[in-house]
């Protein structure tokens, strides 16, 4: 038996024989709006597993080094334990969502540089937008292990265009999560997927993300498993 | 007849015969929650006009630059015309009020350094929380003058601490907004008084400022006498 450590909302996590690494297992439930919406959709855990495992591959052999380790399952990876700083690092090319209802900026605006916004990882509080000072006091990081998060955030950036654009997609925003491991270094944790990133079809502009299910606009597992198509072929051609 | 060119929640702003000075009349209302509780005091806006008045002189004698040039009458007061920057600065000697509620920070907790917030000036968005690139986007400031801004506010705190250590007031919290003179130069405006700072009895702790209102615990205007009482009594004695 699994020793199961923590469910939350998308992923389950277990221990493993090693005390570095977990084994994380993607779940077909789908949550908005701090989970106050929720639905499963059978096969959407294994899609996001396949996706995810493909893209932290991908930031690795781009030398973005992630907690990835391998793929054990439909549904399950082996990733690097860490401990995780309590920071969404969202990172926006354009403006949407929460950023458009909030402050009243336009939709769509262009956002020269990438505008990182950090959020204090706490639902009984509603991850509440933070600025540097409230994370220094709130997420127990230093000054300086900051910059390196905001610094690795944008490196993710550059690359997930990158990505994406070989894809024919366009990257409006995402958000990750940071953890520290072991020896007190900073890794890229948690997950990268349609759940955690705003991506349009570049052609038709149509929204091929979690945002189907939020605005309840279309099906969410053919999109996905339109993006895993997508990030197989892009990656097949090269 | 003067001309009103804005009527606020606390003042009314009219021209002068000087293209580069307004007259400010403060009101009477007291309102809290963008507007959404809202009472007349007979006497507010006096009290208020004279304790923003004191502040703005004491903070001039110690070197702080403000637009107040002189009182003009129990409730009004000939301040410089500035170009409103749309930035709420709010500095915090300790946790109190939203930063409690939004964040999860203990009450009272000591904020070392003080802690710097910035709020978007927007009724209509609920003056919303925003972290610096927030600013440059939405206020049109440049990063140098948000710079001097937070500089400007922090000096005004090591000010505002003496006066009120003098006046036996411990200093929570308080807002502050910079306006653009027309040389460029950014200038403390607005006012500085019990509506816009959180002080507390240095003997008994007692709120001694518009809580009292916000919260329905007390007398708004026995509590702004006491204040202005204080800030006299500070002053003859030196
Ligand atoms: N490498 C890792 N080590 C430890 N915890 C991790 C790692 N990667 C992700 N996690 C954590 O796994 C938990 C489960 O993920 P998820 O279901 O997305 O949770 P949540 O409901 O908080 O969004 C989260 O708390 C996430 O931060
Ligand atoms: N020196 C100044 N020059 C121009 N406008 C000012 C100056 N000082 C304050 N103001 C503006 O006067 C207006 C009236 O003040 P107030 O009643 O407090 O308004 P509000 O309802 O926005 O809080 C505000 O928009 C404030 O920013
Ligand atoms: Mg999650
Ligand atoms: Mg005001």
């Amino acid at each position: 038996m699994k020793e199961l450590l923590y469910e939350g909302k998308a992923k389950k996590v277990f221990c493993t024989d090693k005390p570095e690494e977990l084994l994380l297992e993607y779940k077909d439930d789908a949550t908005a709006f701090n989970g106050k919406k929720k639905e499963a959709f059978r096969g959407k855990g294994e899609l996001n597993n396949k996706i995810s495992s493909k893209i932290f591959t991908l930031l690795e052999a781009k030398g973005t080094p992630t907690h990835f380790l391998k793929e054990l399952s439909d549904t399950e990876q082996l990733v690097t334990r860490t401990s995780i700083i309590p920071l969404e690092v969202v990172v926006r090319n354009k403006a949407a969502g929460s950023l458009v209802r909030r402050l009243g900026i336009e939709d769509g605006m262009s956002l020269h540089p990438p505008l990182i916004e950090l959020f204090y990882k706490n639902d009984d509080l509603d991850d509440p937008l933070i600025n540097d000072r409230h994370a220094l006091l709130l997420a127990e990081v230093t000054h300086k292990e900051l910059m390196t998060i905001k610094e690795k955030a944008l490196k993710v950036n550059d690359v997930l265009l990158e990505i994406f654009e070989d894809c024919d997609l366009s990257l409006v925003d995402f958000k990750l999560e940071f953890g520290r491991t072991e020896g007190g270094d900073l890794l890229l944790s948690d997950e990268v997927s349609p759940d955690t990133c705003r991506l349009r079809d570049k052609q038709t502009g149509a929204k091929m993300d979690k945002d189907v299910f939020r605005e309840g606009t279309g099906e969410l597992v053919p999109v996905y498993e339109n993006i895993l198509q997508r990030l197989e072929g892009a990656t097949c051609a090269k």
